[in-house]
C-alpha cells in the first residue's frame, strides 16, 4: 500500500448514490479517490477537479486500487467487480448482484459487521430498506426473539434514480402518486422478496417469517417503514425504546420522518408501541436517508470495517477522539 | 313533502367534501339542494348560480330540509346537526361527533346497510379509511372469519384541507415530506384508535384485534392501504380474490393507485397474496378516493338507504335500468 493511505475508486460515481459516497469519502478525510464511470460519463469532471475516468474491466484491474466502490447496478457489477478484484482491490458492491451469494459476507456493520472479516475481494452492501431494518430488528431480537416481521415501505423516488428526482422536482402532476414501481418475482415485488431474503442472512434467521409490502411515494430523498414485530418474549415498548436508544446508529424520536432522516447519518425509529392485534408484539415505525446510511454511508463504514486504520484517516480518527462523530 | 322530490341542505358546501357532495348530488339527478356554509363563506355562489347561505341554527330548525348532510368538523356538528333533526330533517354526519355513540348508526351500505333503519334522525359516516377498509374486510370475514387486521396507510393531503392541497399544488419543497398529521390519542393517533374503534362497530365485532399505523404522504387526493388480515379459516388469495370480485362497490386491479382510485366510484383493491408471515394470513394493498367513497358518496347513499326511492331521483333509476352506474 503506498504512503498516504487508501487508492479508493469509485465506480459509479455520477450517479445519486455515487455522488454521495464521494462527498461521504471527503468529509472523512479520504484524499486518494478516483471516479469511475460509463463511457457515456467519462471525461466529465466532479466537485471541481475529479475527473472521471471510464470504467473499462482493464482500468479496474490494473492494480492500483485498494479499494472500489461500486454502485452500478446487477448486470454492470456482475462484469466489473471480477475485474477490480483481480487488479487485487477489495469491492464493495452495493448492488443485488452478490447479496445472497453463499460466502459473500452481506454487512451492516452494527448488526453483523463480525461477518465482514469471512470476505474473500467481494463484499456486499444490503438493500435501502433492508439496511435500517435491521439495524432496528438486531436489538429486539437479541433481547426477546424475534417471531414474525411485516413492512409496509414509503421509498422515496431518489431509489429510483435521478431521471425521477427530476421529474418529481419538475412537478409533472402525475408524479404525485404511489407507484410499485419494481420487477415483480411471482406475487411479489423484487424489492419485497431481496427486504426478506437480505433480512434472514444478516441476521442469520433463515426461517424468519417476514412480509413486506413496497411502495413508492413522492418523496425525493428519505425511506420510512411502517412494522409490526412479533417477539418469543415479552417486550414492553418502554424496554424496546431503551435498547433502541442504546442500539449503534439508532436515534429514537416522537414521528421520524424522511426529511428529518435526511439530516441524520442514524436510522429515526419512533412510535414504539404495542401491537393492539396481538400479545408480545410492537408496532413501529422508522426512517432513514436512503441515499446515505441506506447506501453510501453502509458501504465505507463496510469498508472501513474490512480495512481497518488504513482505511480511516487520521482526521475521522481525530474527530472520533474529540468525541464528534 | 313537497312534489319534485327530496329537499336536500348541503352543510359545509365550500369546503372539500362539501363541493363533491354537491357535484354527485347533482350528477345523481338531485335537484333541490340548498348550500350552507359558516358566516365568513354565505353569500359565495357555487356552480354558478348556487347562493351559499349562512349555516344557523334558526335556518336548519326551519322546517324545510328533508336531508341534511354535514361536513364541518366535529364541533360544529355537535352544535348544528341537532337543529336539523328538530327541524324534521334526516342529518347524515360526515364528522367523528356521532360516529361512536351507542344507538346512532354508523353505516357503509354496502357492509351494514340494515344497521341504518334503526336511526332517530341522524346517521353518522364512517373515517375515509374506515370506509374502504371494511368494504374489503367484510366479504373475507363472512367467508373465513377476521382473527387479526394490521393496516398502515397512505393518506392524502385533501384529507387535510384545501389548504393543504394548495401548499402541496403550490409546490413547497417542504410539503414533500411524510407525516402523522392527526391529534395524539395516548400512544396513537386519533386516526388510528378512529379505524379500530369504527371497524369494529361497522363489523360488529367489538373485539377485533386491530393495528393501524396512519401517514400522510404527498399525494392530492387518494388513500391506499396496506392490509394484513389473519383469518380463522384457510383461504386462498385465489378464493380471496374472487370474493372481492363479487362484492359491491369494489374492484380487483393488479396495483391500486390513489390516482386510479380518483377515476372510479369503487374500493380498488390488488397484491392479493399469502402473507408469508403466518399461516392462514393474506397481505392486501387498497386504493379509494377520500373524498368521493371514502366521504361524499358514502353519506349520499346513507341517505338513499334510508329515505328509499324519493332520494333516488327519476335520472339515477334510468340510467340504473340502462346498466349505466
Amino acid at each position: 500500500m503506498p504512503e498516504g493511505g487508501m487508492r479508493i475508486g469509485v465506480v459509479g460515481a455520477t450517479g445519486a448514490v455515487g455522488r454521495v459516497t464521494l462527498r461521504l469519502l471527503r468529509e472523512r478525510g479520504h484524499g486518494d479517490v478516483r471516479a469511475f464511470a460509463s463511457a457515456r460519463s467519462a471525461g466529465q469532471t466532479l466537485d471541481g477537479d475529479l475527473a472521471v475516468e471510464e470504467a473499462t474491466p482493464e482500468a479496474l484491474a490494473a492494480g492500483d486500487l485498494d479499494l472500489a466502490f461500486f454502485s452500478v447496478g446487477t448486470s454492470a457489477s456482475r462484469e466489473l467487480v471480477p475485474h477490480a478484484v483481480r487488479g487485487g482491490a477489495v469491492a464493495v458492491d452495493k448492488s443485488s448482484a452478490y447479496r445472497l451469494e453463499p460466502g459473500i459476507p452481506l454487512v451492516v456493520p452494527e448488526v453483523n459487521g463480525v461477518r465482514a472479516r469471512g470476505h474473500d475481494g467481494i463484499l456486499a452492501n444490503p438493500n435501502c430498506c433492508t439496511i435500517p431494518l435491521t439495524c432496528v430488528l438486531k436489538p429486539l431480537h437479541d433481547a426477546a426473539g424475534l417471531r414474525r416481521v411485516r413492512v409496509a415501505t414509503y421509498q422515496s423516488v431518489s431509489g429510483a434514480g435521478a431521471q425521477r428526482i427530476e421529474r418529481l422536482r419538475g412537478e409533472q402532476p402525475d408524479e404525485h402518486d404511489l407507484a410499485m414501481d419494481w420487477s415483480w418475482d411471482g406475487d411479489e415485488t423484487d424489492e419485497e422478496s431481496k427486504i426478506r431474503a437480505e433480512t434472514r442472512k444478516i441476521l442469520e434467521l433463515p426461517e424468519l417469517p417476514i412480509s413486506a409490502t413496497t411502495v413508492r411515494v413522492p418523496v425525493v430523498v428519505g425511506h420510512a417503514e411502517a412494522l409490526w414485530i412479533e417477539l418469543d418474549e415479552p417486550l414492553s415498548p418502554a424496554q424496546a425504546t431503551q435498547l433502541l436508544h442504546d442500539a449503534p446508529s439508532v436515534q429514537v424520536v416522537d414521528v421520524p420522518t424522511p426529511a428529518a432522516a435526511a439530516q441524520t447519518q442514524d436510522v429515526l425509529v419512533g412510535r414504539i408501541r404495542a401491537d393492539r392485534a396481538t400479545d408480545n408484539g410492537l408496532a413501529l415505525f422508522l426512517a432513514c436517508d436512503n441515499l446515505v446510511k441506506g447506501a453510501a454511508l453502509n458501504a465505507i463504514q463496510i469498508a472501513e470495517l474490512v480495512l481497518g486504520p488504513a482505511a480511516r484517516p487520521e482526521a475521522l480518527l481525530a474527530a472520533q477522539r474529540d468525541g464528534r462523530r
